[in-house]
């Protein structure tokens, strides 16, 4: 069976019919949610995009229809017609409770088999099911809702970035494979054989050449990718909002996405951005967050005890601190009665970040126990609880190492024990934070020299020009990410636009010019003819709109993700292709794993 | 030199400056277009996105910006900061020409080189040039324009569906190649060395299986590749306005889509669509036009005339003729006195389209000029003239043959035609057609077979449901086509989603069930769980924009477009990767050429 609508319209949408619709005569199309037969009546749950709306069809009502309805099953899709009527029951949780459809007609659109997930929210199914069968996972209304809330961000975005003199346009997919960042993914290409385009990583380049050409201001909500192993929450093709501006500086930048961000969290979540959203620089959120993307939301900072402990007899923390390292704890407050073996699953957690142990202190009424509290004298031990800031109650977890391993490890700790603590459980809050003042470089100890923390075109803080050639490890950049409750929601930077500093950029990452024009080539030729100041900002949508509509699994928010091997159960992609392909494209296979 | 701008921020942008704002201090930023020297005064032509601004620098203004502004070139990129003063020889070809900028300061922000191309309108530097610097080409004024016009139709179009309920939904880009239709590019996979994904030819399957999911109304604009030899206006990634509605018949989508145009048009260039746009079937516009995509700005359509020539003694009408064919002619009005020469580059031009010559009549007054006269009595070549409805002072050109080459070849014909006597010269209507009634198939001569004329998910009509078994070649789709001035701007079909007539459709264009799921499989499958009846449209969203800019380059409408042989002389993609990106995705390259 499958029934043609022959011109049966429509009327409106089964989620939105209300009281006010009661004696209007509508048609409604949609899936079967739910059939109940209760002898003389058979109800059905209809549901579309907007909901559901209960249909009850009886003999009285109309016999044929009666049964016709009969047969039909859950997920058939069907076209009813007939009147609202005020409803007997009313389901104060539904917004069409109120009401129900007399089923005076009823057309079968389509059957369907019994489907081998439930079209429900919060399903607890298989990843690997949900992903075969994705067009039905897709059905489930909370899968609905996170894609029209997709969908409500995207449009929001580009009104707003319409208003404010911004052009959307697009740069190519078929592009150049550059020989640093993240694994490319190639494309062969069939007129150069044995040459290949590489799919974008970002479209940086042709954006900062669109300023070149004098477009002012460029954005654009594209796809990007990269080959990597696949972490949670990475999709081997992901969505950036790009943009980029022309005669800016970084606080117009800041300014414009301020704007742009209270735009999206009021339109499409009904959430007040409070503006000017908070900076901290990049130093003060290592110390005290041991991260560059901190969760504010709560406190429980990395205190620097180094001071209190200097002299001390403890050997650990000495032999840290004669090697230029540093003491530093964080303080969980009245957790001082936690037992031995949670402490040393804490203990076990900061040696995946390279610490070698986790110190402790239980700071209880009358009592320290702790198992370094005999290299501590009594007003030692007073003077370190006192730099931690503890209070009786409190339990102080301490490292002792070089600084980068003691704030990665603490700043790790911290977010797993709030974890643990549910300090988070229930928090609403969006909070968001400038993280600024990055630095230029780091230096690679592998390599023996300063590699870009961002990409080599972001200028330097001119207040930090003259460290470029004295101390290149302390300059910073203007450079800027925005941060939301510990993730980052977007970075970006104001770009170099000037020849002669660039070429200073290049010498101390030790470019000679021919290895910087194989890399940029085409961007340097750009910037010989009046490149204008600019700078930009890039967003990731997906992670955007996963905050948006409240889920922490990126594959909610797309919608025919790969799984962790990138690789879609549904449509079997990747998958073998016809030797005819490839000889076209000049090339072989050299190697096939099962 | 570079100058920073150090906080200062442009006020106002080069092209918007009037009458209005004289005596204003302004600060604009912008390229330097030319500049003059004339001893005391330098003028400066200053360029942003939005147009031309005069800035006057002198001594008596201000020496130090005076001489510094004695310094720059074209392509400089400088700000500049003075009162808006009236000018003295206004340009009435410039908004801004009533007024000019004293140059009371100046930051020179970058230099420039004397760039390899004009940055003026109309440029007649070769493609190659304008491709390799396509960074300077983009800053010519002309495509500027056009890169706004992309943006505003893009911005309309999203405007207009999501008023009308429409989510813009992304599908995949690494999909699975599909063994049929263009060449796919291909994209090897690492994680499974020796498959590979394929980048879309487009979202068909994907905007279909979101139907069955209840998204209800679905678009995007989305990037679409196919790897096929260039035709002139044809690139191997280009843009699709794509879009899927459910519980929708023909009318619905193309009422949807009438209404798209005409906000487009109107919103974009200001011209009015007039609604509803006319109709013709398939059948009507391959007799009358020779094309399915008719040009209708102008007349000249083809005559029938066998009829009229039954009988007569033309071996040429008369093998046509009893070989089933047709002998049909267009009519040149007011060209009897065509020469010789222009008539046989005539019957040349036919010759590529399979006609075996072209005949042709000369009618003038009191004689007629034919090679074909001897064979016709007066009575019958008044009969033939009168069936081409020719008058005196025409040229009637003749094609005989069967029915496909006959109307090809004049239909190609009409058009070169009109190119030649220039009747479209000046034309600047939009002539806007729906083609429908579709043949379902076409009959495949080489695998003597019928294969569906769009894909085998297009709905026959219901009327043609019975001629699927007992005539399949005279069996139409619910297939339908918009064409604009005789270029294709978009096309779509209502789908099938009745299990049995899917079946009954397969089976005629001999799938086997196994060769039907091999290649529609995730598709065929989802349509087990109630798929809803839709249908859509697409379309090419650069050459709307090819209208909408009254361009037909369509490498004019894309930002950085590839050459003929899909290469991009700026990037210089494709080009060489590293082995070990080979190694790593396990294929080696065994053909190269250079």
């Amino acid at each position: 069976m499958g029934e043609s609508l022959n011109g049966l319209k429509r009327t409106i949408m089964c989620g939105e019919v209300r009281e006010s619709n009661i004696s209007e005569k509508i048609t409604v199309m949609g899936w079967v949610q739910r059939k109940r037969n209760l002898g003389s009546l058979v109800f059905v749950d209809l549901r579309d995009r907007t909901g559901l709306l209960q249909v009850v069809f009886g003999e009285e009502i109309n016999k044929e229809a009666f049964e016709k309805a009969d047969l039909v099953k859950s997920e058939y899709c069907i076209a009813v017609t007939g009147e609202v009527i005020k409803r007997e029951s009313p389901n104060k949780n539904l917004p069409t409770g109120m009401v129900e459809l007399k089923g005076e007609s009823i057309k079968i659109l389509s059957e369907s088999e019994t489907p081998p997930i439930y079209i429900k929210e919060n399903l607890d199914a298989s990843e690997n099911i949900r992903l075969k069968y994705r067009y039905l996972d897709l059905r489930r209304p909370d899968m609905q809702k996170i894609l029209m809330i997709r969908h409500k961000a995207g449009k929001v975005v580009r009104d707003y970035l319409d208003e404010n003199g911004f052009l959307e346009m697009e740069t190519p997919m078929l592009t150049k494979s550059t020989p640093e960042g993240a694994r490319d993914y190639l494309v062969p290409s069939r007129n150069y054989p044995g040459m290949f385009y590489a799919l974008p990583q970002s479209p940086q380049i042709f954006k900062q050449l669109l300023m070149v050409s004098g477009y002012d201001k460029y954005f654009q909500i594209v796809k990007c990718f990269r080959d990597e192993d696949l972490r949670a929450n990475r999709q081997p093709e992901f969505t950036q909002i790009d943009l980029e501006m022309s005669f800016v500086e970084m606080e117009d930048i800041i300014a414009l996405n301020e704007g742009l961000l209270k735009r999206v969290f009021k339109e499409v979540i009904d959430v007040d951005v409070q503006l000017p959203i908070k900076r901290m620089p990049y130093a003060e959120a290592m110390n005290k967050y041991g991260s560059d993307k901190p969760d504010l939301r709560f406190g429980m900072e990395i205190q620097n005890i180094t001071e209190a402990v200097r002299g001390t007899d403890f050997a650990v923390f000495k032999g840290a601190i004669e090697n230029g390292g540093s003491v530093r704890a964080i303080v969980a407050k009245n957790c001082a009665d936690m037992g031995r073996k949670k402490i040393d699953k804490l203990g076990e957690f900061v040696k995946t970040y390279k610490a070698k142990g986790l110190a402790w202190i239980a700071y209880k009424e009358g009592e320290i126990k702790s198992p370094i509290a005999k290299f501590f004298s009594e007003e030692d031990m007073a003077k370190l609880l006192n730099a931690a800031g503890a209070e009786v109650g409190d339990l102080v977890l301490i490292v002792a190492d070089v600084d980068s391993v003691v704030l990665q490890s603490l700043g790790a700790l911290r977010l797993e024990l709030a974890k643990e603590l549910g300090i988070l459980e229930g928090n609403k809050e969006f909070n968001f934070v400038w993280i600024t003042e990055f630095p230029m470089f780091e230096y690679d100890e592998e390599e023996k020299r300063f590699v870009a923390l961002h990409h080599p075109f972001t200028a330097p803080m001119d207040e930090d020009l003259e460290l470029l050639e004295t101390d290149p490890g302390r300059a910073r950049a203007k450079a800027y990410d925005i941060v939301l409750n510990g993730e980052e929601l977007g970075g970006g930077s104001i770009r170099i636009h000037d020849t002669n500093l660039q070429q200073r950029i290049f010498n101390l990452l030790g470019f000679t010019d021919e290895s910087a024009w194989e890399r940029f080539g085409f961007l340097l030729e750009a910037f010989k003819y009046g490149p204008p100041p600019h700078g930009g900002l890039a967003y990731g949508l997906d992670r955007m709109v996963m905050f948006l509509a409240g889920t922490d699994n990126i594959k909610d928010v797309i919608t025919f993700p790969k799984n962790q091997n990138a690789y879609c159960p549904m449509s079997e992609a990747p998958n073998v292709v016809d030797k005819k392909q490839l000889i076209d494209l000049g090339i072989e296979v050299s190697k096939v794993e099962k």
